[in-house]
């Protein structure tokens, strides 16, 4: 079978996947009466219809090369945003289809940045539909198609290697198709668990459903104006825990599960994760304890907005953008560390940071004594040649994208911090920035031109960048992916 | 002779060198009769003697290894910034001692960020050392030396490696000694030959040499409060033309001695340089227009600012703080571009961004024809894996090295973007940067620790972080540099 032909199939089966996911609102709005049901059932007859269209005859095996692996991914994504933003469009509540489909784009790359001023308003179905658009993107909706459809290893391989976060991917189990579904079966315990918490510490049930997806995925819509503020303290601390257990790398769990403590223990990603994190609350505690009526509240602000932003969650218990210069200047870089590899998180990840210092020190180390020539260990292993290269790469087109986002941005004229912490939160898959895109606003005010290039920036960063470049690339060459 | 006794020795001298330098200020204070001459006049008695006790015995043969030759490169421009600061610290204009470094750092780095409120109350001895002091660090005072001492070849290629900016040196002449010569030859005829065409179009003398060894150094320090804004367009049109063409590799300007005309016009990297400051003067006239009366004015200004900022010097005609916000973003991306390597200018050079770029390309190429490997081809020729490694070495310790000084300057509580642009500046040797320190302020209301930072940060900038980053781990790790 042809690029062209395997990119309709998987796309095709992904937009009717999509119109399963769509019966959760639906009974959402079933349950609670409300007029959206009808939209989200027509959307989910259409994803059925034009899935089945798009998806042509059915094939038994399904091979994919590097370069159709990163554009597919790419296409897929765009196509089921697309789909997703139209019930968004026909609640009506979305007068600019481009804001219905920014909201589902930041809902699926689990960023949570909204257009809206009040999500209060919102009938329960779609609030149900942000929600879920966190979960589904969180852990990446063509690894959960890797767990239901037969298709090649290396396929598998090259479709996972062009959606998963970080430098490359684990190779937990040998096939990829087992491996999807030991993912996905943690991620789910894990949200069920932390569903069943917040029931029982006093959260609504439907807000215990909703935050819990949209902390599995890393996300941040919520479902109050006041995102995590309005709640008890013990909902804010079982917040800030799932938050950063979902900022974990994967593996972790699969190592837990499989009874080596100890191997789990010793990762060096998780350590350096640990760290920062512990680093940046007492930071920030000591520096915001003025704001705050004790030290426990002031630790506890400090917890749950580094937790939320170095998980790219984005959630917010208080307005940190009133806060001092030095704990805003130390939650704008935790956007960029961002969270693990393999975790549901966004950002350049920990574990490029720390492969990125180590090369440093590797190179001081080497001026000093040249004759003393060491690899660059990561994980207890020599890092190869050729992910040092990636990553070197990552970082340079990461930059590029970032600079010619903000230029685009700026034709707006909004003062720099906005344009800048905007193009940080989207790119970095976070959701609140600063100044006017600062956790008690919204990005309605841009124009549709920058709207477009921070949905741009949302998708490249979800995607790690490539998957975007090189459908840019192929569009513009106007080549055929044959 | 072993490494310790070297860097004593050349820093010895180079503090002797110092003395003979700080003549022409003590010329100055007598022409005019100013009493600092007398602090000049101390000053060089005091470089004189410490010179030589540091210098001890004098040598014939000096050979340098290569942690020797960074860290000594560091040592030196901290030596000499120390003696160069005593002037300024006598003559009573600076109170506080870390004031009168950062002045002369930002001479000797070529940034051009002052600590002055008012520089028209200046002496003009004071104002002549300030402009020399550009005028000396732009071509590397260690390359003057080069000239000078009679050293081994690989030693002089050590020291020259660790002081010229950009990813390489050029190798424009088999001997360090006399490519340094011609280098120096080349740069005393430009500036010269600005000195007589900014006098013949009605700057006064004084203010001609000044701002000659200002633009030639591209360091920035005007003798006005207004920087160029007050002389005429002429004058405005000569320091445009004259900024870009120290902006650009001395390589080139061999070339055209040597009559390869066609090489020079061939530079890739010469051809980027233009193309930005084209691109963005065209952007930044067009989206200015309104603040000016005719586009003409907008064309001069604009061309002016580009010139300024690219090249790293930091003259203003115009608060371009005032600025819409796309054309601020154009100014501050420019700001990290920097001048050409081999140039006197900062930043991070042209030649890297364009390598950047290349590489970036190629990775696209590679992911979508797995087949066709490339080599990134720079100036014609491949790119050698050292080259892309130091590059990419460069730019992740420059992200760390920015990250650690915004954390430490923040600690001020200033705005956001006063913190970013004041690295951005100095780093890139720039001199004015946004809001707080836009081209009507200045560096004065920060914290000593912040200044530190800066002064840090200029010297990191100047010498291309790793001299300063080596003789950091060394003083760290207290060993001797035996």
């Amino acid at each position: 079978m042809n690029n062209r032909k395997t990119m309709r199939y998987i796309s095709g089966s992904l937009v009717q996947l999509e119109a399963l996911f769509l019966i959760l609102p639906i009974l959402v709005g079933i349950i609670y009466k409300e007029k959206t049901t009808l939209d989200f059932l027509i959307v989910a007859l259409i994803c059925l219809i034009c899935g089945r269209l798009i998806r042509g005859r059915r094939r038994d095996n399904i091979t994919i090369y590097s370069t159709a692996g990163y554009a597919s991914v790419a296409m897929c994504w765009i196509v089921i945003s697309i789909f997703g933003a139209l019930p968004l469009y026909l609640s009506g509540y979305f007068n600019n289809p481009v804001d219905a489909l920014f909201e589902i784009v930041s809902g699926f790359t689990t960023t949570g940045a909204t257009i809206l001023n009040d999500v209060e308003i919102l009938p329960r179905s779609i609030l149900m539909w942000r929600s879920l658009s966190h979960w589904i993107g969180g852990m990446g909706i063509l690894v959960l198609m890797l767990a239901i459809l037969p298709m090649t290893g290396a396929s598998g391989m090259n479709l996972m290697k062009a959606e998963s976060p970080g430098p490359s991917v684990g190779k937990l189990v040998p096939k990829v198709g087992s491996t999807a579904k030991t993912l996905y079966g943690i991620y789910l315990f894990l949200t069920v668990l932390e569903m069943i918490l917040l029931a029982l510490f006093g959260c609504p049930i439907f807000d215990s459903i909703n935050m819990a997806f949209a902390t599995a995925g890393t996300g941040g819509y919520g479902v109050l104006n006041s995102s995590a503020g309005d709640y008890n303290t013990y909902i804010k601390i079982i917040l800030t825990v799932f938050m950063i257990l979902f900022g974990v790398n994967f593996n972790i769990y699969y190592l837990v599960i499989t009874r080596h403590f100890k191997d789990a223990l010793k990762s060096e990603e998780l350590r350096a994760y640990l760290l920062i994190i512990a680093a940046s609350i007492v930071a920030i505690a000591i520096n915001t304890l003025h704001m705050f009526q004790n030290i426990g509240e002031a630790f506890l602000h400090s917890s749950f907005q580094v937790a939320s932003i170095m998980t790219t969650t984005g959630f917010s218990t208080t307005d940190f953008n009133q806060w001092p210069e030095l704990s805003r200047t130390i939650l704008v870089l935790l956007m960029f560390v961002g969270a693990c590899a393999g975790s549901t998180g966004g950002g350049i990840k920990v574990s490029r940071i720390v492969i990125m210092f180590k090369t440093v020190m590797k190179e001081l180390a080497f001026i000093r004594h040249p004759r003393n020539i060491r690899k660059v260990h990561f994980e207890k292993k020599p890092i190869e040649h050729e992910v040092l290269r990636a990553v070197n790469i990552f970082l340079i087109s990461y930059i590029f994208i970032f600079i010619i986002s903000i230029l685009l941005v700026s034709l707006d004229n909004h003062d720099g911090i906005t344009n800048f912490t905007a193009v940080v939160a989207t790119i970095n898959n976070i959701g609140p920035g600063m100044n006017m895109v600062g956790p008690t606003s919204n990005f309605s005010f841009f124009s549709n031109l920058s709207k477009i290039v921070l949905i741009f920036d949302m998708l490249a960063g979800r995607l790690e960048i490539f998957p975007m470049l090189i459908l840019g690339t192929l569009i513009w060459k106007k080549k055929r992916w044959n």
